[in-house]
């Protein structure tokens, strides 16, 4: 241990007790990989899968649940059927629409430097959407409501690991079903300074998140046309079925410039084939034949591919996820959406009932599998447990700590002369050590990341301080967290509009439902 | 779920309560990494380290304590200083030396389809080696002694994942000290039937190890001489020294056309710079410096180029794992060792007290570095706790899950007409699922991964079944390897001829003390 000198300016150590109580960390900024991507397929077995998923599309075909999605594919060269609510593809007409969708975009935050841009070699990661249960180790996994929404976005800016601050961390239903969009609208925008998922079901609700997020943004809906600043996730219902009230959203969504995070449902075995060819080939087609939707809407569009193939459990039919199956999916999934220059997006997710050593092996695998697959969008990132049915906030922490440990893995290696080191090596005797070394001194307090959760104490003084698992410190972290919880700044006049936007809405869909 | 079908010889699902309750799996074959490795440094950086490496060796030069050692170095062109032990090495003696080291070959097991190659694109997973302590859920952390260590080699042994069966998984601490090298071999070669490491501290060791591997594979010690069948881990005691007994067992093994697996102990800010380029710089002097050596003694003899550089926590001077750091040396060691055509050696290891969430996503980063490094032995795989401190029962049964899914993961990944599936996605309706079809029905039961300790069960079920973590869960499972564990074949007069021998030694050893 290095000892504590204080001279030429250079900075003391901090005390023991001020770091290891401090659970603040400063907020990630925006992430560039700078590793090239881990590839699986070769050309060949690319072109098996682009075809399979053509064949698809023009022998098959999508049920597209939305008269007006068919119209707009009639209009540019699609064969539809509206009897059974099918659309034919052929794969010039996807490649020529696909191929208008932009290879990158920028997303613009309420507060200009959260601003990132999707695509080439930049991540994302966002927090779990969708799950209708929340659970601590205080309480049980129990459903979701407002208030605790809002604490697990605050939980989630104050990690500051996410570039995006989510959509529905856990469904709110002690809210109005109408109306809730507008609340979790609300919430977003003044808890968190990120740009953020909207629901994406039904066209009211989009329209709604798009007039507070220009709001906010203090622009009009023309300026977000050329400036995406609200996301959307479009599941397909796999297979080959599009929903009304989704491609409702998806319609609004492109109309307006904003990106769609198209990602169809494939889980190997149960909504698509049971090998992983088969259902990367059924993601690829159903992804491109909605992705050439938006650009026929408003080619040029910012879009992006979703991958969430993954394999179900045979014996009981629930998904899993982190699997070999689940790896091997991502990664080729990356490779299918660089062949169509589309940003990508993946997953970091787990099948596991607790915070345990499971959950964090399978997102361990889905992590890594995610960065090295050169996803854009790492959805679910922070708090997703239990195949998505729940949001954990013990979870949260550690995917925070596995995040860090990524983005700083991600950095560059510095060798140059000083970080080499030289002088040092020749001056240190032979079985010698480098803690008195002035390189040393000169470097220690910021050579090496400073965990939140891993206690790298000695076993002795670990057990006397009482046993305590990374679970349990992670429990003790997300309530500092939130005790010390500061709301970023905004503007009140555009937070009383905001409120006042709000309530009028409110007023309206309780009066017509519209 | 797939319903029961049974026609056409088709093969019936096994029974849910058959599966579940059985944690034995194929074991391991050897494995070959399809991906290209991840690479951190670019040319210009490697040749940095490597020139400061090199000028480390010729102006800082290796304490090197022992004589003969010392002399072998001289006659082969180094300057050596016998007062103060040193020896200087020129790059150009390093360079033809190291040159002269296989970049792969065949380790021998005492069963020959347990051979395996170290180098290329092959990867071998060897358990824990080296805690003085042990653990489990049942007996919290406590000495080793020789039966535990026994049932160490037996857990490794049923959980089927490693390559190598490791050398001491505990310190057997209630056997003398002068004999217990003869127990532990005795114990490696009945209780496991591949090729292990044998500790390399002292001459008289590695020849009663190599006498009795020479016996148990029915050779004299000239085949082993071109049939390297026995390992050693040399530690360079960083910085820069290398201490007398280590290089009498180097010397005896390099001698026998044995392979060392030569690692410096550089844990930057204490036993190397604070930087890790410093300590890869360092790392690489030391490693090639040493190896150097092995190929005076004999050319062409083989020898692994180890990477151990992490970080120490800058607060309490302990060794970290698994950390970001970590993972930039392990990558940047990996291509160092290509750069000289060696078989490189890292580790899967963290420093967590608990088998938790961290030593789970600690151990996670560690081994993605060290597959994606193209490490060819990942050492400590199976079983390590408390940055090596202890041997954990349940810690094994994690990793061997963890090992099994990336050895899955790193299996090809099929891209046929069949695996494509089309006829399946065409004949599936939109919206309906695929848990009928022919096409799972011929595949489902072997189609993914079927884990051992993951539970995929929804909440309810797996609550009523006592809301156990996966750490509890492997509690049962080494517990049912153990009491299901059979001990390898082998013939009954070379076990009764090792007997012999060890019956001999020990007797020589009391008598004269070697």
């Amino acid at each position: 241990m290095p000892e504590r000198r204080n001279k030429g300016g250079r900075r003391r150590r901090p005390d023991r007790g001020e770091r290891s109580n401090g659970v603040a960390r400063p907020r990630l900024p925006e992430l560039t990989n700078p590793f090239a991507p881990v590839e699986i397929l070769g050309e060949e077995a690319l072109e098996r899968i682009e075809d399979t998923a053509f064949r698809m599309l023009e022998e098959g075909g999508l049920e597209v649940r939305s008269a007006r999605a068919r119209q707009i594919y009639a209009d540019n060269g699609a064969k539809v059927d509206d009897e059974s609510q099918m659309v034919w593809l052929g794969r010039d007409i996807v490649r020529e629409f696909v191929g208008k969708a932009p290879s990158r975009f920028k997303m613009h935050a309420r507060v200009s430097d959260r601003d990132i841009t999707v695509g080439g070699a930049n991540i994302a990661f966002a927090p779990v959407g969708g799950p209708p249960n929340v659970s601590s180790l205080d309480r049980r996994r129990q459903s979701g409501d407002f208030a605790t929404l809002c604490d697990l976005i605050r939980v989630v800016h104050g990690l500051g690991v996410t570039h995006v601050s989510g959509g529905g961390l856990v469904a709110p239903i002690d809210l109005a079903v109408d109306t809730r969009h507008l609340d979790v609208s609300m919430a977003h925008i003044t808890l968190s300074d990120q740009a953020w998922f909207a629901s994406g079901i039904g066209r009211t609700r989009i329209l709604d998140a798009l007039d507070m997020v220009a709001l906010a943004r203090g622009c009009d809906r023309d300026q977000l046309l050329c400036e995406p600043s609200l996301y959307t996730v479009i599941n397909v219902n796999s297979p080959r079925r599009v929903d009304e009230d989704l491609l409702d959203g998806l319609m609004a969504m492109a109309e307006n410039g904003q990106p769609n995070v198209v990602t169809p449902f494939t889980l190997a075995g149960a909504m698509s084939p049971v090998t992983i060819a088969g259902s990367l080939a059924q993601q690829t087609g159903e992804a491109l034949g909605v992705i050439a939707l938006t650009q026929m809407i408003r080619p040029g569009c910012p879009v992006v591919f979703g991958g969430f193939t993954s394999n179900v459990d045979m014996k009981s039919g629930a998904p899993a996820f982190g699997t070999p199956e689940y790896v091997k999916a991502t990664l080729a999934g990356g490779q299918i959406a660089r062949r169509f220059a589309l940003p990508y997006r993946s997953s970091s997710v787990n099948a596991s009932n607790a915070v345990d050593a499971q959950a964090v092996y399978e997102t361990g695998m889905a992590l890594w599998a995610a960065v090295m697959s050169h996803s854009n969008m790492v959805m679910h990132s922070v708090g997703w447990l239990e195949g998505g049915l729940t949001a954990s906030f013990e979870k949260m922490v550690v995917d925070a700590e596995m995040l860090r440990s990524w983005f700083e893995t991600l950095q560059p290696l510095e060798v140059n002369g000083q970080e080499l080191a030289l002088d040092a090596i020749l001056k240190v005797p032979p079985g010698g050590h480098f803690f008195g070394e002035d390189h040393t001194l000169e470097r220690y307090e910021t050579a090496f990341q400073d965990p939140v959760l891993s206690d790298w104490r000695n076993f002795e003084t670990w057990e006397e301080d009482g046993s305590r698992t990374a679970t349990e410190r992670a429990n003790g972290v997300w309530k500092q967290l939130l005790a010390d919880y500061e709301r970023p700044p905004i503007d009140p006049a555009i937070e009383s509009e905001l409120n006042a936007l709000m309530a009028r809405r409110k007023s309206e869909i309780e009066r017509t439902g519209l």
